[in-house]
C-alpha cells in the first residue's frame, strides 16, 4: 500500500494518503469527534462531498456542521429531503429547483394540487422519517446523455440540463429511492439532518418568469441545533410584533394609499415623530451648517451635466415644463452646487457647509418596495461641504464626531466601513491618495474600528459608511460620508487661493440618518413603538380613578403639563379604570399618571411607567421637573 | 325760448334746460368753481364730454377733475396730447393705440427712428406748449366711409376702423391740428391738463401680436394734482428700494436658476426666515391641528376622482410611475381626504383638523413669473377641517381669530370679503343658507367690518377671503377659508352620528399665510427687508472698536449670546469701523453693539438700533434681557 499523495492541512502540515482517499476517511485519522461534525470539505478550494475520493495531492479543509458553510450544506440536503418527501405523498411530481436561502431552502415544484400550509405537517413527518432511514447520499456524475435518459419524464429538470453549459459536470444526488440534479455537496447522510422546520407555502412563478406556469414553493428553515431554530423563532415572532408597517398602522403613525404607492403618508403621531427628529438635527448642526432648500425638480440637461442623467436615469420620474423636461430631484447635489456658484467664494469662506431636509424620489419596482424601509420618496438630512484638500482631514473628523454624537444620542452601536479607490477611479491620483490618507487618520485618530473595502470607493472619491445596529442586531446602512473630486469639475466650482488664483474645491456628501423616512421605519423597529419620551407621540396619559370626581384635577394637571409643552392627553371618558390604563399602555405612551382622591389631595400623581409593573406616587411638580429633564437630556 | 328738457340731477332734483344744452352750461348754472372742476359727465349713464349737447330729458352726472374718472379722462387726452406733440416732431408717423393704464398712460407709435428715453423731455416739453395753447378738443361723429378717407394713409388706424362693428358710431377727437379716432370722452380742452410726466420708451408688438411689427410704445403718468404726481414718484422710487427680487439678491435671502424657473432656492438667510415662519405657525395652531405629511405627487385618477383634473390640468405637471400617469399636488385637499377615510370617525371626533405645510406645483406661464410673488412651486400652510354642520359657525369663527391673530402678530392690517352663493352652485340650498348665516354672523359677532361679493363664492361652497395691507399700502389677498359641500361628496366622506347614523362632513378649506413663499415675498417688501428682529437671520452684529485689542471680548460675547440662542456675528477682520459698521447697516441688521475699553471694562456693549442715530451703553446681561424679551414677544 503506497501512501501516494499529499494531503496539506490549513494549518500547514502535510500527511501523505492512499490516492482516492475520502476527506471522512482523512477527519476519522485525526479524531472521531471531528468525523463526527464534518459535513462536507474543500479540496483544492472547491467544495467536495465527505466520501468523494481525492485523487491527488491537495489541500484540503473540512466544513463542520455548526460552521454557517456546514450549515448551508445541512439547508441543501433538507431541500433534497423536502422533495424526496413530497415525492412519496403525492407521487411523481416534477420538481423545479431547491436553493438554499437565508436561513433555510425551498424547493419548488408542480403539485397540481396545491398544497396548502396545513399539509406541511404531514410533509414534515414524512421528512423526518427519511432522515431516520439515514441513506447514504451518493454524488454520480454522468454524461449529458445518460442525464437526459434519467429525467426524460421530468420536464423541468430537462430545461434545467438544457440550460447548463456544455462541458459542465453534469452531477446527480441520491439517497434512496430518490435521484436529483444537483452540482452539490451535500452531507454524508440523510441522518445528519437535525433540526429543521417547514414554515410555509406560496406560489412562484417557474423561473421567476410570469409567462410561466406557477409552481408551489414550500419553505423550510434549518439549523445547526434545535436553540438556534429556537432562538431563530423567537426572532421571527420579535421581528413579527416589531414590524413597523404593523406598528405604523397600530399607533396610526403613517399609512399608504394605492394612489402613491411608495410614497408615505404621515398621520398626525407619525409627523411629529418626524418633525421631533427634523429639529434634534437641525438643533445639532445648526451652528456650523448652513440650511437651504432647493427646487423639487429642475431641468433634464441639469442632471445630465451632473452625470445623474447617465448614472441614474431609470430611477428618475421626469414632467414637462415649459416644453422642456424636467427631472424631479432624485438627489439635492445640483441644487447645492447651483447654490456653491451663486457667489463668489475665498479661501477664507470654506467649508461651506451647505445642508438641506431635501425630499427626493427615486423609482423602485412596486414590487421592491416595503413600508418606510424601501420607498420612491423620501426626505434626506442631506449636507454638502465644499473643503480645500488640506481641510479634508479636519472636517472628516468634524463629521465623523457629528455622526457619532447623533448615533450616540438614539441609542445606537453603529459600525463603519472605509471604501477605497476602485480600479475605474477618476480624478488626480495624488489627491486620491491624500484623502485617503486623511480618512485613515480620522478614524485611526478617532480610535474607531473599520472595515477596509479596498477598491469599493465610488469612481469619484472614497467614503466611510456607516452601520447602525438595531434591537434584533440587524444591521443598517445609514449614514454615509462621501469625498467627490468630479462634481466640481462638472459644475466649474472654484474658490480663490492666497495668491489670487482659482482652485477646485473638493465636495464631501454627507448624511447622517440618510433617508429620514427609511430611518423612522428603523427606529419603530428598534424601539417596537416604543419611543423614548423626548420621541413619544403622546408623552403623559392622564386617567382619573372616578370619570365623575377626578376629571377636573386631570384636566388641571393637563392645561398645566401643556403649558410646559408636554405632549399631554386626558381619558375623561366615562369608560372602566383597567380598559382605559390598557388602552394608554397599547398605546405604548411612556407615562400613564392615575389620579383619585389621594392625588387631589396631595397635589400628587401617581405613576406607571411603561414597561415596569411598580407604580410610583410624587407630587406633580417633582414628576414634572424629572420628566422635563427626561425629555430635554432624550433620555432613552 | 322754451325749456324744453328736464335734467335730473344725483340728488334726484330736476330742472328744465333748452333743447342740446351742454353738461358744461349745466354745471354754471350751479356754479363756477363746479364749472372749473368738471371735466366730463355722463348722460343717462353713458360718458359724455362735458361740450357734447343734450338732446333730450335725461338724468346727468358730472365727472370732476379730482375722481378716479376724472383722472382717467385726463389721462385719456394726455396720450391725445403726447401724440400730437409726436408727430410735431417726428412728422406725419402712424399711430397705433393710446390707452389709459394704472396711474397713467400710453400711446404706441411706429416711429421709424427709435426713440429712446433721452428724447421725453422734448417730447414732454412740445407737449406742455400743447397744453399751454388750450386747444378745444372737439368731437366728431362720421360715416365708416368719411372715417375711411381721412386715415388714409394711416394704415393703422385703418385697421382699427376695420375692427369697429357695423353699426358703430364713429367719433373722432380734433384738438387744433391733431385728429385721432376715439370713442372718448375727454377733457373740454388741452389747458385742462395739468400735471403729467413721461416715463419710459419700451418696444411693443402692434395688436400684442409677436407676428406683427414693433411699434415704440412711450409710457406716461398723470394725476389730478402735483401732489399726487410727486407722491406717485415717491411710491416709486420706494417699492423699488422694496423690491424683494432686489432685496433678496443684496441679502442673500433666495435666488433662481434657469433650471428651475419658478422655481426658489432659499439661500441660508432666507432659509432661516422661512424656517421662523414655519415654527411660528406650527406652535401657534399645535394645540388645535394635527399636522401630516402627504405625497408630493399621485394617480392622475385621484385628480380626477376630487375634480381638479377637470379644473386645473392644465396648471398640473405629470410624470410617468409604473406605466400610470401621476400629477405633482397643486393641492392638498385629496391627501387629507385619503387620510380622513383612513379611519372611521364618530361625531365625538370632529371637528378634525388636519394641517400641513405642503409643498404644492401650480404651471405659470413663464412671462407670468415674478420673483416669490409668482412662482410655479410653493409651500402652502394649509389645512382642511372635518366638521359638522353645527360646527361650521363655531369653527369658522375660531379660524378666523386664528388668522386675526397671526396677522396681528405679523403687524398687519387687512380686510375682508365675504363671498356667497354663485348662480351655479352646487349642494343642498339649506347648507348654503345655514352656511352663509353662520359666515355672516361669525363676522358680526366679532365685529368685523367686511365687504359683501355676492355670488362670488366657489361653486362647492362660500368663502371668506383676507387682504393685508402692506407699508406701501397695497392690498394683497392671502389668507382665506372656503367651506366645500362637494368635496366630501367626490370622496365618499362620513361620520357616524349620535343615533349611529352616516352623515356627510363638511370640509373646511384654510390657509393663514396662502403661499410661504408669496408671503415671505410680501414681507420683504413690506419691511424693506429689515425684519424685526425675531425674523431676522442675524439678530445681533458684535464689532470691536480695536481689531487687535477687543477681539477677544467680541468673541466671548458672541459664544454667550448664541447659548441664549441669539442669532450673533461677530466682526473681527482687520478693516476699519466705519466699515464694518456700514456693511452691518447694509445687512440691516437690528443691533450692531461696538465694544471697546468702556465697554470691555465695565461688561457693556455700546447698542446702535437700526434705524436710529443715537447710541445707548447697557450691561451686557440688561441688553440680553431686553433681547431676548423682544425675540419671545415678537416685537415689531
Amino acid at each position: 500500500m503506497s501512501k501516494n499523495i499529499m494531503i496539506r492541512f490549513p494549518d500547514g502540515n502535510m500527511k501523505g494518503f492512499d490516492k482516492g482517499v475520502t476527506l471522512e476517511t482523512i477527519a476519522s485519522s485525526i479524531s472521531i469527534s471531528l468525523k463526527k461534525k464534518a459535513v462536507a470539505g474543500k479540496v483544492n478550494g472547491m467544495l467536495y462531498d465527505l466520501r468523494r475520493k481525492i485523487e491527488e495531492d491537495a489541500e484540503i479543509e473540512l466544513i463542520l456542521n455548526d460552521s454557517e458553510e456546514g450549515i448551508e450544506i445541512m439547508r441543501h440536503t433538507a431541500a433534497h429531503v423536502l422533495a424526496q418527501a413530497v415525492r412519496r405523498i403525492y407521487g411523481d411530481i416534477q420538481l423545479g429547483v431547491g436553493p438554499v436561502i437565508e436561513n433555510g431552502f425551498y424547493y419548488d415544484m408542480d403539485l397540481s394540487d396545491a398544497v396548502s400550509n396545513d399539509d406541511l405537517p404531514r410533509i414534515q413527518k414524512e421528512m423526518k422519517k427519511i432522515v431516520a432511514e439515514n441513506f447514504q447520499i451518493e454524488r454520480l456524475e454522468v454524461s449529458r446523455q445518460e442525464a437526459e435518459e434519467i429525467f426524460q419524464h421530468d420536464s423541468l429538470k430537462l430545461e434545467l440540463l438544457e440550460s447548463l453549459p456544455d462541458g459542465e459536470i453534469i452531477s446527480l444526488y441520491k439517497q434512496g429511492e430518490f435521484l436529483d440534479l444537483c452540482r452539490g455537496p451535500h452531507v454524508p447522510s440523510t441522518g445528519f439532518l437535525k433540526t429543521f422546520s417547514l414554515t410555509k407555502v406560496s406560489g412562484a412563478y417557474w423561473r421567476g418568469d410570469s409567462n410561466n406556469k406557477v409552481l408551489q414553493r414550500v419553505y423550510g428553515v434549518a439549523f445547526a441545533s434545535q436553540k438556534q431554530l429556537d432562538d431563530h423563532f423567537l426572532f421571527m415572532e420579535e421581528a413579527a410584533k416589531r414590524n413597523h408597517r404593523k406598528l405604523g398602522s397600530e399607533l396610526e403613525l403613517f399609512m399608504f394609499s394605492e394612489e402613491a404607492p411608495g410614497m408615505p403618508f404621515y398621520l398626525p403621531k407619525g409627523q411629529l415623530i418626524r418633525n421631533q427628529l427634523e429639529f434634534f438635527l437641525r438643533s445639532i448642526q445648526q451652528q456650523h451648517y448652513q440650511e437651504v432648500r432647493t427646487p423639487f425638480m429642475m431641468n433634464q440637461r441639469l442632471w445630465e451635466n451632473s452625470g445623474h442623467w447617465d448614472h441614474y436615469k431609470d430611477n428618475m420620474y421626469f414632467s414637462k415644463v415649459d416644453h422642456a423636461e424636467f427631472a424631479l430631484k432624485p438627489m439635492n447635489c445640483p441644487g447645492h452646487m447651483l447654490i456653491y456658484k451663486n457667489k463668489l467664494h475665498s479661501y477664507r469662506d470654506l467649508p461651506i457647509r451647505i445642508s438641506e431636509f431635501g425630499q427626493v424620489h427615486r423609482h423602485e419596482f412596486s414590487g421592491a418596495l416595503n413600508g418606510l424601509l424601501r420607498v420612491r420618496s423620501f426626505c434626506q438630512d442631506d449636507a454638502h461641504i465644499f473643503v480645500t484638500p488640506e481641510q479634508i482631514e479636519s472636517e472628516m473628523k468634524s463629521i465623523v464626531q457629528l455622526i457619532d454624537e447623533v448615533y450616540g444620542i438614539l441609542g445606537f452601536e453603529y459600525s463603519v466601513a472605509l471604501s477605497t479607490r476602485p480600479e475605474k477611479a477618476m480624478g488626480d491620483l495624488n489627491l486620491w491618495n491624500r484623502a485617503e490618507v486623511a480618512l485613515t487618520n480620522v478614524l485611526e485618530q478617532l480610535d474607531m474600528p473599520y472595515e477596509l473595502n479596498e477598491g469599493d470607493g465610488a469612481f469619484y472619491g472614497p467614503k466611510i459608511d456607516f452601520y447602525i445596529k438595531d434591537a434584533l442586531n440587524r444591521s443598517h446602512q445609514c449614514a454615509t460620508i462621501q469625498l467627490d473630486f468630479q462634481m466640481p469639475e462638472k459644475f466649474d466650482l472654484y474658490y480663490v487661493d492666497a495668491n489670487n488664483e482659482k482652485q477646485r474645491p473638493v465636495v464631501i456628501h454627507r448624511a447622517i440618518l440618510g433617508s429620514i423616512d427609511r430611518f423612522f421605519g428603523i427606529l419603530i423597529e428598534h424601539f417596537a413603538g416604543a419611543f423614548p419620551t423626548w420621541l413619544a407621540p403622546v408623552q403623559v396619559m392622564i386617567i382619573p380613578v372616578s370619570h365623575e370626581v377626578h376629571s377636573d384635577y386631570a384636566q388641571q394637571l393637563e392645561e398645566k403639563f401643556r403649558q410646559q409643552h408636554v405632549r399631554v392627553e386626558v381619558d375623561i371618558r366615562n369608560e372602566k379604570l383597567g380598559y382605559k390604563i390598557r388602552e394608554a399602555g397599547l398605546q405604548k405612551i411612556p407615562y400613564i399618571l392615575i389620579v383619585g382622591d389621594e392625588e387631589m389631595n396631595n397635589n400628587s400623581v401617581n405613576i406607571r411607567k411603561r414597561g415596569e409593573q411598580k407604580t410610583e406616587v410624587q407630587v406633580v411638580e417633582d414628576f414634572l421637573q424629572s420628566l422635563q429633564n427626561e425629555i430635554e437630556n432624550k433620555v432613552l
